[in-house]
């Protein structure tokens, strides 16, 4: 199986912006032991700031793996284009959010992107992304 | 590590109910195989139609479980009054969702009882139930 | 032909209640009359002040009897956990209200349980009921 | 009794238009079965795709019949008009609506004209016609 | 001077609608009353219930006229095209209502029709025709 | 007839602000003339920029003189207060405003205080003060 | 006199649940307090978590009692079906809430059933239940 | 104990507006007699049409005085002033409104000024009032 | 191939009606030289200011043209009749809009009969009639 | 240059009210390091929590400095009045909040008053006032 | 003359996403046979998924070219930037989208960028970039 | 002290673009005149039309510099993911824009990266970048 977990904005300050909702652990840490979890999947990674090249990396990934991990960041409350982007490709999609979005400030409520997923997972802080790597090995298994 | 799955209205219907949105299984027979994959933890169950009762429920059980796994159906859209229920009791709360709810009508978007919850879990069908408890053994593990 | 007729909250007060909106006969005296009119015709009743108590009696009923006539009162506006059970049960349905709601309050507009409904009649007093064992029977005649 | 059908706009295309909503059935065929069903009913029938129009046949049916049966169409969500006539003539009105209306499109969730009447139903095909006159003649039986 | 009043739906029915809302005296009755007040002044009559009668006449009487005094009735509430008629042409517009209708329902206080008048005079009963045509002479006087 | 004519905020600059809207004549000039065409009738003025004040002056001339004419400004569109005194008064309550001002700005569409008038009139500049003055005299005459 | 105190969903867990928000005295405990300070009243109590008993209490007591003290907890802020059983009731009824609702979460500011209600008392913490106490008995006294 | 009793716009015409809403006694008359029944209390009164003369009055009672008890009457629903004023002292705060305001206009629904208090009392005529002051005592008791 | 122009409220005005939005030529001036530029093309034109006579007409070719250019002026705004009207007929469809209505008044921005067209093309002046028939031919070519 | 600050509600209270908020310092105290720090400058104050004397102040002030700056307090949020006095005075206007107004409650972010200013600056505490004298100076320098 | 084509994000997946919506031809290919079309037409092409990109080219193009033809995709609803630049630029621009996004889902109906742009064309597939050309050359000829 | 000054979308277009709002210098011309005027002040500049850029540089230069001077353009109203980057980083943040953005549009009125800012400046054309630094020198100085 072959995945690609993608990143949205200020998910690269991970560890070092807001602790207290964030935890204080550097996703790239975070990735070593996830890989080192699951030695047979192929799990690829790509963080990017910008809404545009997340949009060209699951047009790449989306043809390619069996799965795509996003977390959209700020961009789930507002991009129309990631959501079309995610619909268009015929790789399983699963959004992940790390802290509890429904329970913070109101406009992180609206979910533009999530309808173009297979499943939504939040609230579990990074463990989120382990669960979305289980889940698509189950479905697969 | 003892846990409690609770189910809002129509859940009971599982298998008879609109197979193409959520499956053909039966919860009793999830349920079976649920506690054979974790022979070492405590599952009990409640299903109730009735708003107030898994209001009880959650009173008794969130004092006494480790963790809430709670599937709260359609009051998970109007329900102040189990939302005051999971904020009350110390036990950790975990909210499912069989479908992806966020791909399906407009009302289904908001989420009263969710902020209560520590996090949440929809879209994978039946298995939602199972990645709800491997995140609680996780936690506690 | 079976049917059941399931009245919501306050209709046991039917007779007692503002008697300028909702008429001065007691249900019980109506459904005396309404049977005798129909004699060949199966014809439970049931009430309930409990919005799940509401739905578990749609889940019996709706799998054994050819129609429902229900009259979700106060809950017509609120519930979609009675909406989900109406469209989960293959008995026909039909949404009586014994009052033009359309011409009172303003949130007496908003219909939940109504889109899962087969047909809606409103404003003729009690005869609302009776117009709907007439509609079923003649779907069936 | 002195009845009128009063039918609004594109209602003269029943049998042409959308059979899957509407039914395949000319209304004018429905009317020959419907005042063959009621011998000693005296029933009018009228159609215009003109609101004004439709506001004049009101006022003068209006004085003169004793029931006008409508169902107004595309007017039913848009017309504050026709809503004022129906309420400035003596006439019992009852609106009636072939499909379910609650169960489509949003903007046919808004009533403007059913609050001026006495009694609607919806939802039951052509046979909501029916449905009407039979109410008007248990009034006045 | 030559001046034309346009009545909008329902107004034909004056003296016999509502009187506690609309008062008791037909418009024809007050017209001719209105005329003998105003022996120097050329004053026509139209109404129809028909918006695009009414448009139709405003594109006549609006580039014929000096002045223009209509009330829209249940048109004021929804008539994007009689608006732009009325903005259409050179003649000067006021508008007027019998009753004081921001003290009715809340519907009747979107006024679409009224941007495009000159001035608004509502609430002091069939006089507001008068104050009128006496504030059109007072113009040009 | 005792009338007071009541200004509100800002109407004290009339002549000096904004010439284009509200033309170029202060209120003093203008009401000397008025009072010079109606010689038999007592017509007292108050302006103030205080919504209190303006309350203190409609509480105390409401119940002494026969009529009041208002242009509350601003506070047109924001007091809650001011409607009430005016509701509170046996005074008749004409209230004006120099320009159609459903012609303007959105939250001038916003009418807080015209329910609590018998009538309104507005946009005829200055003049709308005499039509006041007129009506009051007609509905005595 | 006699009176009922009613509470709704998860006032049992008074003295248990965010004690910042609601005190750290269980109810029982008040009540017995209570009880003490009104000898000659008869108070009764009844709690429930489910909306359809809390209307089934309401509708046998609001016809034997004096008056009923309503805290309807999270249902007040979504129950029709409670609003409307209220109204159905000769009893008097004041409507009060521990905590200052208005202070708190915008989802408490919108109040189904106070319109209900004789009286609303809150924000007091349980003092609002001996003023309710107090306040029916003035009006008797 | 030292309170006082701020009194917004319009109350000074208690007695005399709308006794249907607001009874048929002086506020000056209900004074004397609640000055009686308490006799160890320091009661001031203050009323106001002024907005800004209430924030005066609030900003000096409120550094000096024990309680305030405000009836904003209709600045309730506009004053964000006002409620800023409320917060910025260190005086208790307890709103009152006479008549029972979620019954009313669905404008007196929005509360801005009531976050600022410590408790809500409403609906029980001129008897909040004292209410108020019983709470305070109470408190301090 | 043959089409119908059909065009709403106030498109006769064309030339006459505010040229700065509209341009200067007279619809019917236009039409000629569009005719001998597609010569081989039948090409009727219908212009009416009535809602229910331009669905007449819409239904009358709808069923023998093989396309309708439609303008619905200030209909489209409004008018769900002519939005049915459309969708019941087998022709093709294109709405067109002079101007660029997206750049106007807020109220134009609300399309009601365009979900109804196959394609819309606006702004581009009389030019969108010349575009529409030209996506005809092509389609059909 | 002459200068005049005007302050609304409650700013009199800066040193005393919420000092995490708007700081401990007095406004007198900061006036004078102002003054000092300006000696070139005429820098006229006026504070008032009465609307209405804030437009007084405005229409004064206005016609006589070159520049006004006002911190309207919570009159930002709902002064049409205090909007209508700023565009209608000849002074430039720059208005002055001392905390970031966006980053507060939801209802500070609706601003009446700010578009009848030249600038707005917000959230850096005093030295608002010292920026705006700044920016004046600069203008005509 | 010399146009661009600049396509926003996901218009490069144009053949392989979605094909019932978008059809199953490539912009290439469709590309190349445009230009075949139109032999002395100057035709850039420009795709990007990043909105900042799509802002660049803009910027860069619409001080060269003749006029901009702009499919700006999922940015159409969200993109004040886009809008911003296309306004800033002097080249004509005509904005496209191959479906009737009036048909399809309601955040589609909100156009951000429409209002900048001279024409809009919509819902004749691929074909409205043709027709875009054939109005520039119109325009121009 | 070191700042940078961070320019969003299309604002390397002034001087070109609409000079009636913003003005027709260069911002590179005006920052030479800046950085002159502040020998003493490391100034860095940056300004991209890509929103996922302006995070990048927001996150790089939010941990190096002492302040982030930024105009984020039509992002403003739309990037959650800005607001997040600003929040997330520690240096202090000053939001400007050149015109008084609150008399524009009414979608220039929404500030999502306001609420992360320190304070706001608007409307005093490219002086608001000069007061900027005259903030953080007097914070530091």
């Amino acid at each position: 199986m072959e995945f690609i977990i993608i990143n949205g904005p200020n998910l690269n300050l991970l560890g070092k912006r807001e602790p207290d909702v964030y935890g204080n652990q550097s996703f790239e840490d975070f990735l070593t032991k996830l890989k080192d979890e699951f030695p047979g999947v192929s799990l690829d990674y790509y963080q990017s700031n910008v809404e545009g090249e997340l949009i060209n990396k699951i047009q790449d990934a989306g043809f390619e793996k069996d799965g795509i991990i996003i977390n959209p960041g700020g961009y789930s409350h507002t991009s129309v284009a990631i959501a079309d982007a995610l619909k268009a490709v015929p790789a399983r999609v699963i959004e992940v959010h790390i802290s509890n979005i429904f329970a913070r400030e109101d406009f992180r409520k609206t979910l533009i992107t999530a309808p173009s997923a297979d499943g939504v997972i939040c609230g579990f802080g990074l463990d989120v992304y382990r669960m979305a790597i289980l889940s698509f090995l189950r479905d697969s298994g």
